[in-house]
């Protein structure tokens, strides 16, 4: 069973805010509900995220009862106008509205023919979402050893994704392959990906995985507990990465350490036209900091900062591993080159 | 109100696991008690924990039926053993508890005289810890610049000892004397002491706070929010010290952002005659990391590790706040030297 499935007018998509405790199968029939579930992180991981608000406009045009294309052309905007104010730092959500929004614009025929053609690319995106984290899978691997044991973060596993995951899709690839490696995975807080989503994920692909807090990474890399490190990305730009609020706290130890510290990511989430100082950074609720489940972990009125992600300058990237292969510091100045040409 | 006190037989000190949710006095009135509060960390900090056995040596004198001299010291050394058992990380416990031994060996008279010596000098203790953290503070405060923002971690405050605190103890001496600061905490998993007690204790003093989670700090110092970190120490060893787990993290992060990185801490803490090698760090039980109250944040039967502590290499401390003064790496390497010579 893929993260998220289309059957004829439902999205059916898991409720991560319940695991590991409940594993909760949401049906959603429009795009509000969808927006609303991104915004709630019912439903996250940048390239799920990619999916997901590709699905929210396929809703929109399955329920649609536009009579010209002018007003289906404006319903199918309304509802990009709703998903992309859910979460402003994930690229991949403004990616797969603009492909929706140009496929649809660029479709000839009548109301029904660009109902087809939204659900038909919708469908597209997720399927080619699965095939891309193969690749990644299968090339991230070849960085991989026998004995290794990698620490990841957050959650770049199938629950990020459409199917196999960015980070996990390597890991998953070695293990099938014989290599026998461990995991180290970091809570991450404050909603705790990393013990609720990727621990789950690789027991049940029986991975040997090990859970600590966040602030264990350094004790683990000074202890030589770790010698390789891989993260997904909720977007790559120019100079940066952009991760997972903690990324960068893990980024310098790994550099400090002499491990090696690799992003894997679709070329969905690449960005090379921004630098770090374009990406707004989201700040979330401070409830999300001081309350766990019902339970208030910290005085009342205290003062919160809750960023969402941080920026991890590109000096400390030994490799991103998309679906066209492991770019190294060399390939992205190549790559920037080329899009700078343009 | 001191954190800890004597009042004729019954300790009076505050429940630590309860807060901030709530203010509970406990009243232990037993050795045995004493030391299941420090194994539960309802007592916790290091100096605190010093005073706190102590005063369970003081209970087991209080209630003592020796008749004899030897009866009395047996029973004071089966409750020592007791005390020690509890926690092997922090060097208070043990210092206080040899202090306590070496002073009602050396005593003369009958048993009540051997009792009051034991309360007199766990009185004593308890009495120059808070004098020492106000002169930790007053010493550190000498550190301090008008507008600074100063991390700090874990709870190295009034909770963690008699009085005043350590690394609080500088903030609140800056603070009293018309310093305009600002204090970032990190909640300090899996325990959140940061979040729970020292965010607790700035609030009720006025003092200005923030809370971030730990993974935040290379966030904050990477956006310039932080310019100086100031962190108690459970141990100084000769080439390290031993503090909560995740200050060798938060020590890395403020070396590469050069942002100075000050300990605080009593003599009762030094052991300079070990090396980081020789401590111990005691490994807690994994329900700590897996869950939060009675909230399970991972999967059933997930692998885990939870030492709590990590040791900071000297080089990443820039100076060590005493109650003789500001130890800087030369002072250091002088006071090492002469213990050597010894």
């Amino acid at each position: 069973m893929r993260t998220i499935e289309w059957k004829n007018g439902v999205v059916v998509t898991i409720d991560q805010t319940l695991l590991p405790e409940k594993e909760v199968w949401m049906e959603i029939r429009s795009c509000r509900e969808m927006a609303e579930a991104i915004r709630e992180m019912k439903i996250r991981g940048a390239p799920l995220i990619g999916a997901a608000a590709a699905y929210g406009l396929a809703l929109t045009a399955y329920y649609s009862e536009a009579r010209s294309r002018e007003a289906f052309l404006e319903e199918i905007e309304r509802s990009a106008e709703i998903l992309e104010a859910t979460r402003p730092t994930a690229v991949n959500l403004f990616w797969a509205i603009k492909r929706i929004l140009n496929r649809v614009k660029n479709a000839e025929g009548d109301v029904e023919a660009l109902k087809s053609a939204v659900i038909e690319e919708a469908n597209r995106i997720a399927n080619e979402d699965a095939e891309v984290n193969r690749k990644i899978g299968e090339y991230g691997s070849k960085l991989i050893s026998d004995g290794d044991t990698i620490l990841t973060y957050c959650n770049a596993g199938r629950l990020a994704t459409v199917d196999y995951g960015t980070a996990l899709a390597i890991i998953r690839v070695a293990w099938e392959e014989g290599k026998r490696i461990k995991v180290i995975v970091t809570e991450t807080r404050p909603k705790l990906q990393g013990a609720r989503l990727t621990a789950y994920e690789l027991m049940r692909d029986g991975i040997p995985v090990t859970l600590i807090t966040d602030n264990m990474v350094g004790y683990v890399m000074y202890r030589g507990l770790v010698n390789k490190v891989i993260v997904g990305a909720d977007r790559v730009v120019r100079d940066a990465i952009v991760n997972k609020i903690g990324t960068y706290t893990i980024a310098v130890l790994a550099h400090k350490h002499k491990i090696p510290f690799y992003v894997a990511a679709p070329l969905s989430s690449f960005d090379i036209n921004s630098f770090a100082r374009d990406v707004i950074i989201e700040e979330r609720s401070p409830e999300e900091v001081t309350y766990i489940g019902s339970i208030r972990i910290a005085p009342v009125g205290v003062n919160v900062l809750n960023p969402a992600f941080d920026v991890t300058p590109m000096k400390y990237v030994d490799a991103i591993i998309c679906e066209k292969g492991i770019l190294t510091k060399g390939d992205l100045k190549k790559m920037i080159k080329k899009a700078g040409d343009k």
